[in-house]
């Protein structure tokens, strides 16, 4: 694939999180968030461990109270990526943050308060070295924007904030211009990449379920990905937060930004399926889940593109009314019966790792 | 929503599906296809049924021996939305769909045979009004394309097959340009739009898993969307079928092409959440699934986004500690007891059918 299927990036400005850069020429970053509450060492910990083994690359943790601030210390301590403070309300709980070396603070400036209280969140973070994201959502904008239309609103909150960042000197800044309407997400990222050069970290908010979240979501930031926007995203979804961080690198895969996983081409199953190919293809993507993200596994159930595909993959299988084929790198292998299918198959991708 | 996301439609013929229009200014168009053998007539017809009942448009139905051709014409009889017979290597199971009445072929011109076959199909389908979707897929491809490029390789076999149907003065065509790579799915269908007013049905072949499938799908096809490309969908899973139509009504609704479901917005829960956002919302969006497309729930685990989010619903609830406040419009209807959450939410659904 020589020719690219996006835009350029537009050039933003680019912001370090704990050694993660992001905007200017950095790829664009995967986030996710935990759901654990984050007071709960153990399994905050945990889930952070899983989010970073699916790829991602910066996870965000809500600091909602004291005893999640007095868990940072140890939760930071114990993680070897950059972790993002989640902070709303109290602006101390940022503080308390940045004391426990967090990367990166989220603020939404719906509900931080006062200018000084954010004077004094950006002071700190200033000291420390420590990036603020601006998060504007539309279900939480402070209730001066009440009477604008959406889209001019989040604009507005954002470029109202980032006005008093710049009075302070702190160019550490990212911003999040989120709405759960995918138009308004669309419309607001490009207004803001037509404005500003700070990065945007991009996300239909309270986006829905699996299927319907990770639809709308993908629809929306793929549309401005195309266009060259956006730095870092997270896919929110009401689901395990693993699978935030798989649509996220398979959408990039799919516009050819990130390597993502190694890529398993299924059938979509039809009347002429000689196998059953939704319970194969889950298997194998689950065996195929560790080897290089430039490796391609086929799983065919029928003889109509099978062969084609199944040659095109460095692991390809085809099968027919009783056998299956196997191709290795566009070669056939081997023709087997459907009952040595299992053994084969992991044999085989055992072979590409 | 008054401003559009996407560029308008480019223009393209429009062909009559058994009464459902495709291209210039018809709706995007969704379409499924059956995973039942289509020689078992009831089994195919439950299929069709589901995938009606969720939204598609017109289905399609692998005819890919006697007993598929043999149960069409029951099929056909009890089925109210448009069918498509798919074809592969034998032509005259393309006669025998025309006979019995199908609104739609589809063939594959690397394995539909030779010219004098084309011609066959061409005449009777012509004779019948049955339209012709020219179904290209890189898996399948003549081999006379076998040293090009995969995307010029696509583009020139639609292209030689539709010259073929041009000389024989056919003009009641559509074409799909399919790969397993969105990235060549996405050059072929610009290519595409550049060079040829026939209308055009999108889809990544194989895409795999419901998520993996989902989100590389919808990549493709958002970007192709967003730029006017595409009359017709089929979003392709190695999953249950109806899935594909959910999918891309999602999709279309976050892009501003089409109405799709009432929104479930929900918050992708985190450890703020008061309440299982995820079991919530995943029974929220099936008990809204009837009702009219411009309805919108909210379901938000924590009271960050939750008032906000939920008061722009038409039914909102937003869970505290140990109470759950229900909004209807806006207005804050009551504040509930956690145990009685199920029982107001399905009269409160049933309220705004």
């Amino acid at each position: 694939m020589s020719e690219s299927v996006t835009k350029p990036r537009i050039l933003t400005r680019q912001v370090n999180i704990g050694g993660v850069s992001v905007g200017g020429d950095a790829p664009v970053r995967v986030q996710s968030m935990t759901t654990t509450k984050t007071g709960d060492v153990e399994a905050t910990l945990t889930q952070i461990r899983e989010l970073a083994t699916a790829g991602a690359e910066i996870v965000r943790v809500t600091v909602n109270d004291d005893a999640a601030a007095d868990a940072l210390p140890k939760i930071i301590a114990e993680t070897k990526i950059p972790l993002v403070a989640d902070i709303h309300y109290q602006h101390t709980l940022a503080l308390r943050a940045i004391d426990a070396g967090i990367a990166k603070l989220r603020i939404n400036p719906g509900n931080i308060g006062s200018k000084d209280n954010i004077k004094e969140v950006v002071k700190a973070a200033s000291d420390a070295g420590v990036p603020i994201r601006i998060g504007v959502n539309k279900g939480s904008l402070h209730k001066r924007y009440k009477d604008m239309e959406p889209v001019a609103a989040i604009i507005q909150s954002a470029t109202d904030e980032l006005e008093l960042f710049d009075q302070l000197n702190f160019k550490d800044v990212l911003v999040s211009l989120k709405s759960s309407e995918p138009m308004e997400v669309i419309q607001a990222c490009r207004q803001w990449a037509k404005i500003s050069d700070v990065p945007q970290h991009l996300g239909v908010t309270e986006a829905g379920t699996l299927l319907a979240g990770t639809s709308r979501s993908v629809a929306a930031m793929s549309v401005l990905l195309a266009e060259g926007i956006g730095d870092t995203i997270r896919i929110s979804l009401a689901a395990d937060p693993v699978e935030e961080v798989n649509a996220a690198f398979h959408m990039l895969q799919a516009l050819g930004l990130r390597d993502g996983f190694a890529r398993v081409v299924a059938c979509p199953t039809c009347g002429r399926a000689e196998v059953d190919v939704v319970a194969l293809a889950a298997k194998v993507e689950k065996l195929a889940k560790d080897l290089p993200s430039d490796k391609v596994v086929a799983v065919m159930g029928c003889i109509v593109n099978g062969p084609g595909e199944a040659k095109a993959a460095d692991l390809g299988i085809a099968a027919g009314k009783s056998k299956v084929a196997i191709y290795r790198k566009g070669e056939l292998l081997c023709s087997i019966d459907k009952a040595d299918l299992d053994r084969v198959l992991m044999e085989e991708i055992e072979r590409l790792k």
